[in-house]
């Protein structure tokens, strides 16, 4: 049975192809699409997810807007690698539906509490201000969670700082709460998908596609390998966000390890650190693991697949 | 008109005085009861808070509870303050209406975006994650509030800390947001309601009203003198709570003055401080005040002209 | 018999006064004065302490250079109170004497452990730089000294931020290892020092003395009046530092209160705050006071005094 | 020419093996060991470093105590890794000098000081109290010293803490003064030293030497190997000291990387972390470098040759 997501995102090239995969790939339900500030502002970001619906063909799923703003922290957004829009690079066409009218947490916890006990997973691709203040306003969704599989952080690689990534040192209270509550949470972090790089070979694959959503993922690599050899010396860009969506289609996609991971909210140079415990096997009742190798081969077929299933939409 | 307030509280030996001078006073027009955990878990705090309504005859005023647990940190609950119940001392009659099924973040978003902009005041007498989830969630809620006036913090004392107040230093990051965000906010602190004791006078008066609800009020002071004398060497206790309340009613029961305030996250000694910039007068832009000298009769006046205006409810 | 002291300072305006009083007050001694970065560079503080030891006619005392920065923050000094040579104002002379070719710690260290148990009383008027590295390097001179009186901190005022004070929060890590060793300790804060004004009364006593040193004092003064008028609002200087001499001089030229102080190193509002806790009375082991109120006219009474006896020293 | 050198230690096991091997190594010219509480206390460390010269045969360099405490935080020592005396296993032989009668920061000084710029390489295997002291009170050896090669941190392990390593954790403000300095420093951290395992082909070869010397090192890393098997899961104990003097004696023992370092001072999970910034090439002004990996064999080449030369001292 298709296993049934929240996706929680900022599109965001990455979040975009993250869209694609789980929209694609039939052995996941897309069940809700939420938003949050993050690579850009809010609006922008919502905006974008509806655009990337439209180029996709998703229909039938909710879409609501989030949090404009992290809990305690000023907005920080990444105009350096996702462009002023957010998803610079391709032309983006209007929205084909109107947002649901709840808020982003109130979607989140009306899907998680009608559904059946460990059937819903929480897939965050972006600053986790929704997720933790659905937690904080509807504690039960914890234990009623599937599990989480989130893009962010990192145990030995970071990018917003020596040692912390972006959607996690953008929100760091919020990073805090959701990794603390005691839901099975898979962190797919800078380690792994650094690992993802969007090579030559790739493109290729993609390009071979042929259909518009193909082109579309092209024209929104080719800003992002830009943007990456600019901003943080990578000769070809790593795709985070689609990552996480592929451990929950299949976990052999990469291997983990469980480690206790917590967030640190003090530190001078370490704010927003995903500070992991690797010295010894974890204890018996650890509910975090951390992804450590990407099997690239299998990552990129999943996502060429997802595309060749899309095909060509309706408009 | 009389005043539009919003109690967010957390009962408690003086926000039952709080809630009492709210019902009380007709300058007030008390537009719905929210409660946090705080003084003790939510489950009990709220319980209380419906009790307080039974003795007070409060009805037809939504009650509804919030968040059973702060933003980031641990519970942390007073018992040697307020007891196992959060209200020993008195006995305390059963609900006698059923709380409003809505969270308490929904009913403070509903009550404010429902009302005229300077409608609604929120007074705040608690730790303040409820606030602080209401204006993440809905930011417009900030520019259409009055303001806020909320009993906690201090400028020169602190009781959970040699410089930290209890329902600041309990959601710390909640304080941080509220005190941040832009909307004229009165903090009484500890420097205002160390000075609204509850002496033999002062008791006497209330007993001199000779009602249920006045008889209630002197066995909470006699729970909550001992508390004080046993655990923080007052002599008479302070009654914090409802100077908030008070302060609406009548600007004139208490000295202010304008002042950036500021919630201390990091601090080793000093988390959760609010520390409040007292060298040179107020930049024009400050949207914070903090009270300093309390007229005790004008003070203790309200509390027991609203007993006497309560009377003897009809259960 | 007259105290014996090591002045510890960073001249400095009323570093300036502060070596005078106890130059020219009978009941001290001064065996040491060794001079900190502070008010301003190393080089410039030492060179003026030169400078007031011959106004003054200071002769056979050790002067000693220590630390030309802090132990861990980076150099801050403080031009906009003492001018770019940190005695801006009055002509200064040249000095009269060469420097000790001991580091300050080493003399500091020296005269303690060559003197008895409990002769030795430090008075620090700067950043604890110097005062920090001697006991570390010599713990033992901790139980030696008699007591440690310092100007510095304040439980309720700051002056470089809302809540700390300059000689402290220039060197934090420095006022933590002073202020968490066991001698006894007498906080002479900014609670005390904004109390010793020199207030026109004041200057005319001054004036009265009709010495050349009474002439440098009032020019002194005229520079700070100005500096504390632009910078902080004051109509009248606080002349801080003569406040810890007098203090070892005649304890009751001020009152004092017992209670635990320490020092926040990590706050992101309130880092180099000195902690105090005044909620209860201290415990029996508490090594540390803080002054509280200052008698004007018995102190300047004192620094009057000294001048007099100073008279017109041979150059 | 042989590479003049002061080992600031705190014997330890490990440091022992150092010792032998800075002693015994012809590329080496032992000037000066000084001592600092850490793996035990001053005390203790220092009595050991006089037996270890003992056995190796060390005489005519002096040896002095340093600190017995670190800058600011409270003595934490390990005896669950070096037992209750810092050095259990072997029986220890009475020293045979006396201690240097200067406080090693004094010798530390006094040494760098009277040689030529570049000449003296400082090699700390332990807490840097002493050479943080060294460097505020004397701050020209920073420009005289040729380099600093120090075991301890790590850009991706700890052991203390996550994240974080003993010799950096148990002062880590004394770490932040000497890796701010800017002197030549390489970090020989637990990445690389965990690479020093002493397996039983290492001891072996060990044993083969035959002299009293090699049976001292044999009884060390029999204690040493249960320690860390007991408490930090290893299987042969990483023997990390030597390491750093291996470094000085030939560079091509292990790789370097330049990179930034600094030592986070206020995190609540990463307090002592030596945070390096590996993200990108390192700026051409980067005077730290970092140790990445290590020729096991020929570093216990040089152990093995050290202890060969050393033979069997005369007693």
């Amino acid at each position: 049975m298709a296993r049934k997501i929240i996706l929680d995102c900022d599109p965001g090239h990455d979040d975009a192809v993250a869209m694609l995969l789980a929209h694609g790939n039939p052995d996941i339900d897309l069940v809700a699409v939420t938003t949050v500030v993050g690579n850009q502002t809010l609006e922008k970001v919502t905006r974008n997810a509806l655009s990337v619906a439209a180029i996709a063909g998703i229909t039938g799923v909710p879409f609501a807007a989030g949090c404009p703003r992290p809990l305690v922290r000023e907005i920080e957004t990444a105009p350096e690698i996702h462009g002023e829009t957010g998803l610079d690079g391709p032309e983006l066409p209007a929205p084909a539906f109107d947002l649901d009218r709840r808020h982003a947490v109130d979607l989140i916890i009306d899907t998680v509490m009608s559904h059946e006990p460990g059937e819903i997973t929480i897939v965050p691709t972006a600053g986790l201000t929704n997720i933790a203040l659905a937690a904080r306003k509807e504690p039960r969704i914890v234990e009623r969670v599937r599990e989480v599989v989130l893009m962010g952080g990192g145990f030995h690689e970071g990018n917003w700082s020596p040692v912390a990534e972006f959607n996690i040192v953008i929100d760091p209270e919020a990073a805090h709460i959701v990794f603390n509550e005691k839901w099975p949470l898979t962190m797919v972090g800078l380690d792994l998908t650094h690992q993802a790089l969007a090579t030559p070979a790739v493109e290729e694959r993609i390009r071979a596609v042929g259909t518009k959503p193909a082109a579309f993922v092209l024209e929104l690599l080719d800003f992002f390998r830009e943007a990456y050899r600019e901003n943080q010396g990578f000769e070809h860009p790593p795709v985070h966000d689609p990552c996480a969506v592929a451990y929950v289609i299949d976990p052999g996609v990469m291997t983990v390890r469980k480690a206790p991971v917590d967030i640190e909210l003090r530190g001078a140079l370490t704010l927003g650190m995903t500070v992991t415990d690797l010295r010894s096997p974890a204890p018996a009742d650890c509910h975090t693991q951390v992804a450590v190798e990407l099997d690239h081969g299998r990552f990129w077929d999943l996502v060429v697949d997802a595309l060749v299933r899309i095909g060509e939409p309706v408009a």
